[in-house]
């Protein structure tokens, strides 16, 4: 009989740690304690926080630090800190033994382990099922990627609204910048519930750098790439889409990047299904690539070509398990939610990307993103 | 002599761990390492990020996680992870220890010193200079608070426009809720380059939960808090400000709450400067409200009165050191940034916070934001 696992012991903010907000599942912006003990989910908050949690009604027992500081003053004379509050809880509650995240802090770590207090690190993931995401946990990534679809209709409104002169695109009879584009992507999403943070409207060589956000003039006749991730307010998942535009008339060769980017996602996307191994898509992509003559250098002035992974899991975080990279071997789960984003890069050509966002069946891999791939705005 | 303090090693993304924005000054999304060697401040960047960052110029050295890779996997065979790449980057860097922060991940700092890497965990934060701002930093911080002001205007705006019918707050025909006016503050701080998560529009009850967002219909003559506290996009500092308003027919009872209010900002606001106990700052406004007869209470349905901190720094990070509270003695520095936000709590009547931002100097501490108080919109 296989042993049951430790109980999770978490201390951390609910906003920027994902396996805090996967465990108490309401917003908290600072670090508090939380763990499990038998099959309770229990949580300490300060009086700031703790009616509001309480009333959120999302784990079993709410207790107030403040009175949990009180009795670990009794057995700990001084200020307790959260590794004298943890040790007094974790006593009264029975536990001896916790596992924690790889991201614990290894400060508070330090301290627990002096009280007493068994920690193991997890291997791997702490709350493993993350991975697999419920219909619930689907619809609300699929809920993220119709902000994103939301960001490209605002942005290519206003693309398709532009005047081309000369090596400007006129907009309301100013010059489209990366940063007014972004702006009235991000406020449509804010409109519909959602907070997008470094949205990508890189344009021309700008789009080369993968993570660059873009700046200044957009240009006509040059591939834009839009890359927008929002998280959405009401449950904290994230939608991850990412589309590439021209305005203007596309050369033959820009043509022939964007057509071989598609293909390798379609390749990818034909691909997936559980069991196969998120390498072994990785590799459907870069050998499109490679059949289509698009070669990958690394160079001491940077990379071109295909130089990212194929795609990683999405959910409370906007990087998560699992990865479809060259670099490791990772067999898709049915259950699982990925990105699929080929893209190619070189500096003179310019950039593209094309990004998609599907769920992992035993079949053919379920769309949870939606928006047309026309991208030629003439 | 004293010892020269330990060379920091960080392994965080930079838009979620303030230290590690501190330490490169470009925003990275995924985490990776960055150190100090001699003079050098040195990161490790995967060719996702490296041409971006290194174009950056915020750094001294900007290697190749890649290249550092093929290194250390000639050290350490099978697929090197970052513990072997740090072990591998500090050997040839000349670096034998490390200090590192107290959340500092706990997974890595095992791993790192099964590898031989001395650590030791900071006696406190990594950087302590981040407490004390450069104008430039607090400069920065100001442009936060200018965009919290935006939303109070952007807010107050919609409040005065109101019409009162009955119970509710009608706005273009529609009743006013804290979504729509949430919305409004958050979109034009948007549009003026910040990012605003967390906005809380709480009126009624509501507000008694002081970190409560706020949701549903905000209704005339009732206290309402917003509480705005973006970031800067172009820099990662944040602004903190809070009002409470009052649209409609204030009662005496209001009218003495937020005038108690208000005195208790200005008693903490007179004795700030360089030297003073934070505790003896909170000490203040306890008194202020003691001695206008509110009460603090902590019962099993929550606490009232007044039960959170009377301030705390502000800087890349929403909360910092130092704190001005009952709970902790820390003598304030010339140069620290804090908000001074008292505020009471009494379901039934409401409540009230007011917040502004100062720098502590050696005499009257210098004002970081500006928006008016007039409160009762009739």
């Amino acid at each position: 009989m296989p042993l049951s696992p430790l109980p999770p012991l978490l201390y951390a903010d609910s906003v920027s740690n994902p396996d805090q907000l996967y465990f108490s599942r309401v917003s908290v912006p600072d670090p508090f304690i939380a763990f499990t003990a038998g099959a309770k989910r229990i949580a300490l908050l300060s009086a700031l926080e703790l009616g509001r949690v309480r009333k959120a009604r999302t784990l079993d027992d709410v207790l107030s630090l403040e009175d949990w500081r009180d009795r670990a003053a009794t057995r700990f004379p001084g200020r307790p800190g959260p590794a004298e509050i943890i040790a007094t809880v974790a006593r009264a509650y029975r536990v001896k033994a916790f596992r924690v995240a790889d991201d614990f802090p290894a400060g508070l770590f330090e301290q627990l382990r002096a009280l007493g207090v068994k920690l193991t690190l997890a291997d791997g993931p702490l709350f493993p099922e993350r991975e697999l995401k419920t219909a619930r946990e689907a619809a609300a990534i699929a809920e993220g990627n119709r902000l994103s679809a939301v960001g490209f209709a605002a942005a290519e409104k206003i693309l398709r609204a532009t005047r081309i002169k000369g090596r400007t695109l006129l907009h309301e009879g100013r010059p489209l910048t990366s940063e007014r584009l972004r702006f009235a992507i991000d406020s449509a999403i804010l409109a519909e519930g959602g907070l997008a943070q470094g949205t990508i409207v890189a344009g021309g060589d700008q789009a080369c750098d993968p993570h660059e956000r873009g700046s200044g003039e957009l240009r006509p006749h040059e591939l834009i790439i839009l890359d927008i991730f929002p998280r959405v307010s009401a449950t904290g998942y994230y939608g991850d889409m990412t589309r590439t535009f021209l305005r203007g008339r596309a050369s033959t060769e820009q043509r022939r990047l964007v057509d071989t980017v598609r293909a390798a996602q379609l390749a990818a996307l034909g691909a997936i299904r559980a069991g196969v191994d998120g390498r072994d898509i990785h590799g459907r992509v870069t050998a499109t690539f490679t059949a289509a003559g698009y070669k990958t250098e690394h160079t001491k002035n940077g990379s071109v070509g295909f130089f990212h992974g194929t795609g990683h899991g999405l959910g409370l975080a906007i990087h998560e398990m699992p990865r479809l990279s060259g670099a490791i071997s990772m067999p898709l789960k049915k259950g699982a939610v990925v990105t699929v984003e080929p893209g190619l890069y070189y500096p003179g050509l310019g950039g593209c990307r094309i990004e998609d966002v599907v769920q992992v069946t035993a079949r053919t891999p379920k769309m949870l993103s939606s928006y047309p791939y026309e991208w030629e705005l003439r």
